[in-house]
């Protein structure tokens, strides 16, 4: 797979902490690195020096001031944030040259990937089980066994279940046994087969040792705890994706869930969401996802493994676009190279069809953002508006959606990560339609009740997620005195505090 | 409503016919005209001669070369077509200016607005009861009476109606006669009170007649002959707006509904489409709706009426970006301007949202393209697939639907209508979630029957739009040969043949 040959892209530069070096930041769906330049290049003139070119060109690069660059050009953002543009194409493949593919199909690397995933509810053992059919599948790269931990509890089974034993009668018994025994979790993926390859594991420690892929999915007030627990114990070149949706609002920041783990830990994390539901994966029926995965430099196959910045750092950006305080270790060359085919052979299957990005942050904002959405839609369809009502609500909160992006990661959204991807219209569709907040929100209206009493009665006091990320992220635009520009968002909060009506909707959008 | 000042856009330039001059396009959502330069000017260098920046200047435009671009720069589009790329600002309001819009607003015009609604159906009698509501609200810009050709036909009054009339009896009525006496459509409208300025005519000549705005609502296989019985009884500077949603699609050919009109007409005609359905609106349920209208450069404010290209044209361009055969009239002074601004007063409602676009090709294909996925997207639910493999399809069906568009408008489409905007995703979901062609071909595979045989027995032969469009992009895309680009529509026509079964179709997206 020859992923960037020939392709272009804008980079934006700056000044680099190295007198006499230009630094420049490449950011591609499928490639990123930092490079430097000699800060006389003399930019934005016409060509560039002749050494910078000589130097750009062993990099199997080529640099273009933005007069002479070639037709079939790609941005890879229009926005180019404070800097002066700087045209980069690759003239050499840069990501999986069809050696590497080869050398990975070829099974030749001495490592092989092995995979634990944390967390055994509803959804984590469905990607523990899809998974671990991909390792299966791939003995060339992934060991076979996927470990999954899990928090241990007793179960007794009971008489009509297939698995009850008359010499264990109704006793309890240990849930990952019960899971090693019979490959069923049966408390909460029944009657679901798992493959023998699953290994439940009750020690966090010992299923996340030596795992060069940890698979993050658990609810999210569990994530701190459960990283201050594995820290020291886990390889450092470890990397992670996080199964678990969304951001963590306060009042003065939005952070991404999956990049907390990774600073928690050390480590690079991306994150997968998109149009799908546990229960249906579990039971092999199609739909799709997306991972944002945005392959650290250092461990591009080019790189040997080495930390490739001239400053000594390893180029990793955060989600905002600056070099990340986390300095990663490389994923030794003894492995198959770790992005984004991997991951897609770790993942993909016959009825979960994968498609691999590099925005975190359109990933992760999308997931959380939509269950706002969510709420609304359930609002005016518990009020008795139809389906072009809905929609209308659905297509103002993409696009309010967007704007936030827009106006918190200006440097690092991809818009069309939100217009393309499972991960963004297709989670909107699914969660206005079919999922828990539309559902509850329809209901409290529908029976003249607040979402806090459904919660309650229907809920067993479970919170909505979409609730309190709607209280965070009001919360949030207020203190930055910009709620006007999100009137939606703004409009289900009021209503939530019965200071808005549904009816009202409509006026938010009028000219 | 100042819309362009300080706003940028790119403009593809070619020599014109003229020696000594190099014509300009300029495009932006809300303006569009063409300008001509001296031949000498010498692009790419890095400023323009300094009487091609005063000639502009004048024409209140400053212009640029791709290295010495403002930072805040938009684009009208990236894809530039074979032309090099000049960049050009409008330094003057363009559109609408202040002094323009009080014009408009303090009634110095002499002339109004007369509306006529060409259809009478469902749909027409909708708009025109909406189109009606407004004009009445704005007359200083309209004339109050909105003229609606019904195709005259006899109907009988029950006894329960509130219309019947003893002193009638049974005897059959007029149509017409009925409509404007109870203002009511009781035939294709009932129970729906129309405003009393709705005027039932039963003669498209006279209906037509010194009507500045002719709003085409009537099914498309009458459109032909429509145009023919009222050319020449139009006046030469009449606009239309086509609420016919979608393309003609031959296997030589695809053509814009909206533009057909145009062409027949010598006239320039817009196109209306979005997530809508007729009844909902006519009982005043929200909605929104999408209105793509290019405002023809004759008709600006500042053309002063005069066409406005050196070489004579009018520098109205078509749907593949070529000047147009129309010759057009400009509208007269005395009446208000017929732009973005006027056509949004005649249809917004407070239940109606309505969003100005220029991209009729957009809005077209969305229109009829959206069927074919509908179609999908009945065979998937109805063999029993959820919420989240019709997303899927849903998302998968838009990629193609644009790839459709770049393939056959590369010059003119604009991708953001169909992310964005009522007429793109909008539409797309309400289609395929509560519309005839979802509704039928799920019930079609649900029944173990044809689609064909569900035409006969619940639509009383009457056939689904989405097949004949699925049959006729199909053919026009294997006259190319490059079916291969187009999977899904390839599969639906494929499964309406019996070729392919709809259990296939997620091996269609797998890499």
């Amino acid at each position: 797979m020859v992923v960037c040959t020939g392709q272009s892209f804008l980079a934006p530069y700056k000044s680099s902490s190295i007198p006499g070096l230009r630094q420049i930041f490449l950011r591609h769906p499928s490639f990123q690195a930092t490079r430097f330049f000699p800060s006389n290049c003399p930019l934005p003139q016409p060509s560039f020096s002749q050494s910078v070119s000589k130097q750009a060109a062993s990099a199997g690069l080529r640099l273009f001031n933005s007069s002479h660059r070639p037709r079939n050009f790609h941005f890879s953002k229009t926005s180019i944030g404070p800097f002066a543009p700087v045209y980069v194409q690759l003239s050499k493949p840069r990501y999986f040259s069809q050696s590497a593919k080869m050398a990975i199909t070829s099974g030749s690397y001495t490592q092989k990937h092995k995979v634990t995933v944390i967390g055994s509810g509803n959804w984590g053992t469905t990607v523990a089980k899809l998974v671990a059919e991909n390792t299966r599948e791939h003995g060339d790269i992934f060991e076979e066994d996927v470990q999954m931990w899990v928090y241990e509890e007793e179960v007794t089974l009971s008489k009509d279940s297939p698995h009850y034993d008359e010499s264990v009668g109704d006793k309890p018994q240990k849930l990952t046994s019960v899971i090693n025994k019979y490959h069923e979790n049966v408390k909460y993926l029944p009657k679901i087969a798992l493959p023998t390859n699953v290994v439940a594991n009750p020690s966090l420690q010992d299923a996340v040792k030596d795992s060069s892929i940890l698979i993050f999915n658990l609810p999210h007030e569990f994530i701190g705890n459960v990283c201050k627990q594995i820290k020291g114990h886990i390889p450092p070149y470890a990397r992670g994706i996080s199964c678990i949706k969304g951001v963590t609002v306060t009042d003065s920041d939005v952070s991404l869930i999956c990049e907390y783990i990774g600073d928690a830990l050390g480590i690079y994390c991306g994150a997968l969401s998109g149009a799908n539901i546990a229960s249906e994966i579990a039971n092999e029926e199609w739909c799709e996802t997306t991972i944002a995965y945005n392959t650290p430099p250092v461990d591009e196959p080019g790189s040997n493994g080495s930390a490739g910045g001239a400053d000594g750092t390893n180029g990793h950006l955060d989600a905002r676009g600056q070099i990340s305080k986390t300095q990663l270790t490389p994923v030794p060359q003894e492995y198959p190279p770790l992005g984004h085919d991997v991951m897609y052979k770790l993942f993909s299957r016959p009825y979960f069809t994968v498609s691999m990005v590099s925005d975190v942050v359109g990933v992760s904002l999308g997931g959380a953002l939509k269950n706002i959405v969510a709420i609304a839609c359930g609002f005016v369809e518990g009020h008795g508006w139809n389906m072009t009502a809905k929609t209308a609500v659905m297509r103002r909160g993409m696009q309010e959606i967007i704007a936030f992006a827009r106006e918190f990661f200006p440097d690092t959204i991809e818009e069309k990560t939100f217009w393309e991807e499972s991960a963004g219209w297709g989670d909107m569709i699914v969660s206005c339609t079919s999922a828990r907040n539309w559902r509850y929100s329809k209901m409290a209206v529908e029976r003249g009740v607040t979402v806090q009493e459904i919660e309650k009665t229907e809920l067993n006091g479970q919170k909505l997620q979409g609730i309190s990320t709607t209280r965070e992220v009001a919360s949030f635009l207020r203190a930055r005195g910009v709620e006007q520009k999100y009137p939606l968002f703004m409009a289900v909060d009021g209503i939530l505090d019965g200071k808005v009506k549904v009816e009202d909707i409509p006026k938010l959008f009028r000219k």
